[in-house]
Parts: structure tokens; C-alpha cells; sequence
């Protein structure tokens, strides 16, 4: 089973497989882990609106500036990457996606079997032992997976952007508190000094961008390496404990056995049986 | 213990239990259980600003007009049912609150042991026990979670508004398939012609509503019954076969034993061993 991984189509295939869980995915994988653990991920998350897929487009920018190879994950219906969102948008993520040191992966939000998050950290670890310096994960920032993704990055950049209102109720309910770095993009609307006023309280650096013109760029990557340099070192070891836990809980739910499963379905449709003794039976055998 | 359900303050702290998965919540679900699978679940998700709150209320009203008792579940950090949203939004949720054939729960997005789908679904089941005729489950619309959450209704609406351009797309990608009907509310936006011609290519209902005055609601009432109705009898079988999946998992990741995940962890961080063969040693103990 080739694990070669120096060309972007070999490195697709990968993806590929490790996304549809094909047979030998697992393999692949335990072959690929000595190789990861180089690679640094950064997690862009937020409200749909806030400019995440442009910020990470000036990112890439960026980090290609420095000559830095970099994988862009798409967990997002509404970016750009995944072919979503409005055509001028799209047409500046071009020129990344003709740059070879530059890989850009979108993943279906649903479906994906045994959960997204357990997916999406499998193909960040692809990336990582192909090789590249930077894997920048964008996620919409809502919903209980969406939060998983963000948390297991290395680092994770909450966006924002001035006059949305109720957004910021979202980002405060959901994912508040796994921000390490909050960027208020869009930084010329008016609000954008209200915003940072409220978001001060919670003691993340917060930066302001205008991800469409480069503004404030510099100052986040600067800002990001800082806050990599300072990272605890049990931070790794709480990220691995908790998605040991995810993907055992993924693997055996895949090692059910269908007809079983379906027989005991139609009995709790049919109040026969109720569900909570089957899956004490279940966890018993 | 005690599984009376008569008043409101004993369905909310039976809520609590299972929303916290207290000790013996489980056997509090195993007890109800028999006197489930009466209430019928409507889902009711989509972008936020498309106005499914007004929506879900003005539901209520319609409900409540014909005497039937009314659950709902909040499952959206930006809804006014749980404190989100702009005050207008929520005083118009006060009068429901008053009611006490209303029934008014918001579930955390996040932090839910085991995943929110499981929790809401096991709320669910209470507020059926608890005699509600009609549970509506009311959800952000983007993410695994709220689609899972979604997909074990009875029936789903998915609720769009004219105008929101990219929330569209973010349907498309998302939730689309799992809708039984689609709403497009503030009907007198422009561009609700437009919508209702996008949508009719999905083969699905679509209905036009107006929810803060209430117009096309007794419709959707209507349409909401008819398809009841016409429900395979197969689906809650399905349903029941993917809840036992989940929860079987849920369960699983319970028991494993903290310090050795902890030890193991450590190990996979430190490049010693790789998670899966861990996790294969763990599957076969």
C-alpha cells in the first residue's frame, strides 16, 4: 500500500480515501502518524458573513510569501473553497488553487460516517505528514462538531465582523470559550470599536483585519506565532484524550451488526422493547 | 422514583436530569418510555434571521386556538426562546411562557455528554411522556448535530427568508435533504417569488408565511397534517435504527476508564504509539 505522498494527486487520493472510511483508510493512517506531528493547525471559525474564507485566502497569502506550504480545510458550506459562496469570492481563491505549495480540501458537512470532527482531524493528519508547514481548518462555528473541529486545532481564531448583531450572540453561546485569538474582520465598518470594546472582556488578544485589502494581516500572523510559542504542552495531550475517546466511540458503533440493529429498531418503533434496556443488553454481550 | 409528570416543574426537573444525564436519568427514560410515541415532532431549522422563531411561535398560537399542548425545544443559541435574540423577539415569546399548556425548553449547544442530538432526543421523550400533543424542535440549520437533530422528527420544515442570498446555499449544502416542506417566511420581502421557483425544484411543499402577523400559518397547519398522515410507516424504524447507533456509542465512550485514556494520550502525543492501534487494542479488551 503506497503511502507516497509527494504530489498533490497522491495526497488528494489520500484525502479521499481517509474521508469515505474506504478499506485500508485505517492502515494508511498508522503509516502516515510517525510522519505527522510537524505540521501547525490553526482554526478559523465564526458566523457565516464575518470574511473567514477571505482572511484565510490573505493567510495563504502570507504564509506563501514566506515560502511556507499550506493545506486550507474547508468545513463550510457557505466558503468560497467548497464552491459556495458569491463569484468574486471565488475567483480570488483561484490563483491559490494554481499554486502547488498550496493544497485546498473542502469536506461534506454531513454524512460523514462515525462523525465529521473524527474526519476532518484524520485528513488534517494526512496533510501534516504530507508535509505541509501551515493546515488552516475553516469552520462555520455553530453546532456541537463545528466546536470539536476548532478545538483540536493548535490554535483557533474566532472572526467577527462589526454590525452583525445577533452573531456575536452566537459566537457567545457556542464557541466563546475555545477562541485563543478573536480577529474582527471588515475593520472599516462603522462598529468595528464597539466591538473590540465588548470583546476585551474576555481576555484573548483581539486584532482587527480587512481581510480583502491584506490590512492586518502581518500583525495576525505575528500575533499567531506568539501565541504558538506559549502554547502548554499538556495542551496536545488533553486534544489526544479527548478524540481517543471520539474515535473509539466511532469504531464501535461501526462494529454493530446491521440486521440486529434494524430488529431491535422495529421492536422500540413498536414499543416492544424500550431502547435504554437493548443497549444495556448490547453493551453487555 | 418518581415519574409524575403532572405539573411543569416536574417535567422541567425531569428535563434537568436528562439534559445533565444525571445519575438514574436512565432509568427515569426506561420508566417513561411505555407512555411515549404519542406526541408528534416537528422540526423546524434554517438559517439564522430567517424568522424561525416568530414562526415557531405563531405555530404555537395556532396550536393552542385548538387546545392542544405544546412543547418546545430550543436547540439555537440565537433564538429568543432561549434569551439570544433582539427584546422585541422575546417579549412576543412571553405570552407563550404565561401558558400553561406551553411547555418552553432550550437545550446548550454545546458541552452535551454524548453528543446534543442524544440529550435532545431523550428530551424529547419526556415531553411526549408528559402528554404534550405537539413537540416542536426548533434548530440553527448548519452542522451535524442540528442535522441529526432534524432528520429524527416526525417532519421537518426548513424555513427560509427572501433575500438571504447565501443562506440559501448554506440549505443547499446542509439540511435540504432532510426537509419535508419548506417555509419561506417574510413572504413580503422581495425576491419570495424568486425563492418559492429555486425551491419548487426539490419536489418539496413550499409554503409562504408572514409569521408576525401570522398570514399563511393556518396553511401551514394544514399542509404540516396532511403530511403527517401520509408518513411511511418504515420511518420510525429508521429513526430508531440511527438513535441506537448513537446511543450505543454514547455509551461506550462512557465507559472508558479516565486514567488509561489519559496514559495513552500521553503516548500518542509523545509519537510513541499511534491512536489507532490503540484503539484496536482497546476494541479488543
Amino acid at each position: 500500500m503506497a503511502t507516497d505522498l509527494n504530489n498533490l494527486r497522491a495526497i488528494a487520493r489520500a484525502c479521499t480515501r481517509v474521508e469515505n472510511r474506504s478499506p485500508g483508510h485505517e492502515q494508511l493512517l498508522k503509516e502516515l502518524f510517525p510522519q505527522s506531528g510537524r505540521a501547525f493547525t490553526l482554526g478559523i471559525t465564526g458566523a457565516p458573513g464575518a470574511g473567514k474564507s477571505s482572511l484565510t485566502s490573505a493567510l495563504v497569502s502570507a504564509l506563501r510569501a514566506r515560502e511556507l506550504r499550506v493545506a486550507v480545510i474547508a468545513v463550510d458550506p457557505t466558503s468560497p473553497f467548497t464552491g459556495g459562496a458569491l463569484l468574486g469570492d471565488r475567483i480570488r481563491m483561484q490563483a491559490h488553487h494554481a499554486d502547488p505549495g498550496v493544497f485546498i480540501r473542502s469536506m461534506a458537512t454531513r454524512g460523514a460516517l462515525g462523525g465529521l470532527a473524527p474526519a476532518t482531524h484524520d485528513l488534517a493528519l494526512v496533510l501534516d505528514a504530507a508535509g505541509f508547514d501551515w493546515i488552516l481548518i475553516e469552520t462555520v462555528g455553530v453546532g456541537q462538531d463545528e466546536v470539536d473541529i476548532a478545538r483540536l486545532a493548535h490554535l483557533t481564531a474566532v472572526v467577527l465582523a462589526p454590525g452583525m448583531g445577533d452573531s456575536v450572540q452566537a459566537i457567545k453561546a457556542g464557541i466563546l470559550e475555545i477562541a485563543d485569538l478573536f480577529v474582527i474582520n471588515k475593520a472599516d465598518l462603522p462598529g468595528a470599536a464597539q466591538l473590540e470594546t465588548d470583546l476585551s472582556d474576555w481576555g484573548k488578544p483581539v486584532l482587527q483585519t480587512i481581510a480583502t485589502t491584506a490590512d492586518g494581516i502581518e500583525a495576525l500572523f505575528q500575533k499567531t506565532i506568539e501565541l504558538r510559542h506559549a502554547l502548554p504542552p499538556d495542551r496536545a495531550i488533553d486534544h489526544w484524550a479527548f478524540r481517543l475517546r471520539r474515535m473509539y466511540a466511532e469504531r464501535q458503533q461501526l462494529r454493530l451488526d446491521s440486521g440486529a440493529v434494524l430488529a431491535a429498531a422495529r421492536r422500540v418503533a413498536g414499543r416492544e422493547a424500550d431502547p435504554y434496556t437493548i443497549i444495556e443488553e448490547w453493551l453487555k454481550a
